[in-house]
């Protein structure tokens, strides 16, 4: 398929590019008005991500709004523990909520693997119709939870700072762990190659819990998995974004994908040399840098766009908070396309 | 002062030791029944922590039940804004509160400069009545929060996932934020010196919230004022303790201080490398090991020990969870007395 704006998957095959695409995670929703709209419209954040014709009305309105050079499906990772029999609930404020959680074998048998249409079905939908409203502008990104962190909630439960639960299930029952790990992968393994066949152009794993792993535990429990899933996974290129795992950066770097994101704590300099030549790099601004005015933004933008080489795509280094203003979210893709142009022009 | 045991200080001075000392983060209070009937007759955490009697009673209760090689005065790193003028409350489960922050020049303006004894005196006769009840068993341990991390509640009021609004406040206001930082790290090495002469062995600065800043934002405005309290600091041992710092490492490693704490999620040999062979290093299982059953817990504390050399002072790499069993923190402790004599007898 061809688009418009193609920038993106130009970037993520290593061809040289005018300048460097630039989206932002969590574009799609909680900084927009009009997304605020549309999410009263569907009653709650569940049913918006479960309708398909609402979710695809708020992933295509950043690239109008923003000029993103990528739209990024609205959905949420817990729709894979929701696909494998174990749903959630989701207060406003207080995030996910799991009524029951994984805690025995038998816990594990009874979850059954994802087929994408029967089980997930309101995703695909989702993607359908978002490809059609976006008449081959730009390419959409679709995306699914980490297996360490699908597994963090469905046995924790909810959120949590430590996720203390999860991480003991790792130390008491290994082997449990490892049963449902796979499980997971395998759903997830499902649920990507499904978005491929709907429309999906490029995927993202989001590994949100890596951070609180020690390096041991997540070479064990974590990393083979997204391993399975990035060699599975051969049709679109997949961006790999392991949150706070400063350590697991040079093994990020063997995994067959396409591109890692980073944090803003993860130096680009520092990130390169752990991760390597080849694979193209992701983010990583503060989003705190988005509350700055016009002036120390740009200064701020222009400075992370030096820090990295020209195999990069420019993003924040985790999601957008709800209360940035959409102007200084429209300034960020702005000053990131201009001033990048300017870089690659002297490259 | 000499200590029936005082092989943390002789690590600290870089002496070679029998074995290594260890003591946990969080080992006075949450965990023990022996604290949560103090805390009871207390009436509140700021009650026990402000009636130096109760609180020297907390203090000792962990050098009695597990054996280790120091005490860590009862306190909390909230008692600086407190004594600079600026109250908190502390509310169960939720954490603390400050009903008003600090957000103009003129708000830092009206903040005092902390004198221990006149501010802070409660902390002061705390201290000195756990050296009495110390009977110079084990060292004393006293510390306080590294500037950012006070500036951090001072500024966003309560704990955050995120402390957008303190570090909007970097990006925004840099000249008052440098005021505040400037007037919390007097504050602070005016209550370290006091901790000092009411008996205070060693001390220890807790950045908890270091690792949110990117980089360049920790060297601009955290790393200098520490090193202006570690320079001010010639009296006893200090330890720093950046927590998620990971990319601050090898500037931690150019403080003129004794040793350098570390989380779970940073390597011992890289951190050796980065850090430099001067300094002692202080951490760093995870602290949900201890739900681990008994061999597994000596496995993973077996492991940790064997990954760094010896000018390391056993702890967690965090504090202790509350629902953590006392027995598996003793198992701890214990443990890795006995795996480091061991080890220090082949070294």
């Amino acid at each position: 398929m061809t688009y418009q704006n193609d920038i993106l998957l130009r970037t993520l095959r290593g061809e040289k590019t005018e300048r460097r695409p630039v989206w932002m995670m969590r574009q799609a929703g909680r900084v927009l008005a009009e997304y605020r709209a549309v999410r009263e419209k569907a009653g709650s954040f569940i049913a918006l991500a479960t309708t398909p014709e609402l979710a695809s009305e708020v992933t295509v309105q950043p690239v109008d709004i923003f000029g993103v050079d990528a739209a990024i499906i609205f959905s949420d990772i817990l729709v894979v523990p929701e696909g494998m029999g174990l749903p959630y609930e989701m207060y406003e404020k207080q995030g996910p909520f799991f009524p029951k959680t994984i805690q025995t074998a038998a816990d594990v048998e009874a979850l059954h693997l994802i087929e994408p249409e029967q089980h997930l079905g309101y995703v695909m939908e989702a993607i359908r119709l978002t490809k059609q409203k976006l008449q081959q502008r730009v390419p959409l990104i679709g995306f699914a939870g980490a297996p360490w962190t699908i597994f963090a909630y469905m046995t924790e439960g909810k959120g949590s700072k430590t996720f203390s639960k999860a991480k003991a299930f790792l130390y008491q029952q290994p082997t449990i762990a490892h049963a449902l790990l796979h499980k997971i992968t395998q759903s997830t393994i499902a649920y990507l190659k499904g978005q491929i066949v709907a429309g999906a152009d490029v995927l993202q794993l989001f590994d949100s819990w890596a951070g609180i792993l020690s390096p041991e535990s997540y070479r064990t429990f974590a990393l083979p998995y997204i391993a399975q899933i990035c060699e599975a996974i051969k049709d679109v290129p997949m961006i790999v974004f392991a949150k706070d795992a400063h350590f697991a950066r040079a093994w990020l770097g063997e995994l067959p994908c396409a591109a890692v994101g980073l944090d803003w704590t993860m130096e680009a300099g520092d990130s390169r040399r752990l991760i390597g030549a080849d694979k193209v790099l992701q983010g990583n601004l503060d989003p705190c840098v988005l509350y700055a005015d016009e002036t120390n933004l740009r200064k701020e933008v222009e400075k992370m766009l030096r820090s990295f080489d020209s195999k990069h795509i420019v993003n924040l280094g985790h999601g957008l908070y709800p209360d940035i203003s959409p102007a200084k979210a429209k300034l960020f893709v702005d000053t990131a396309k201009e001033i990048s142009t300017e870089l690659h022009l002297r490259m």
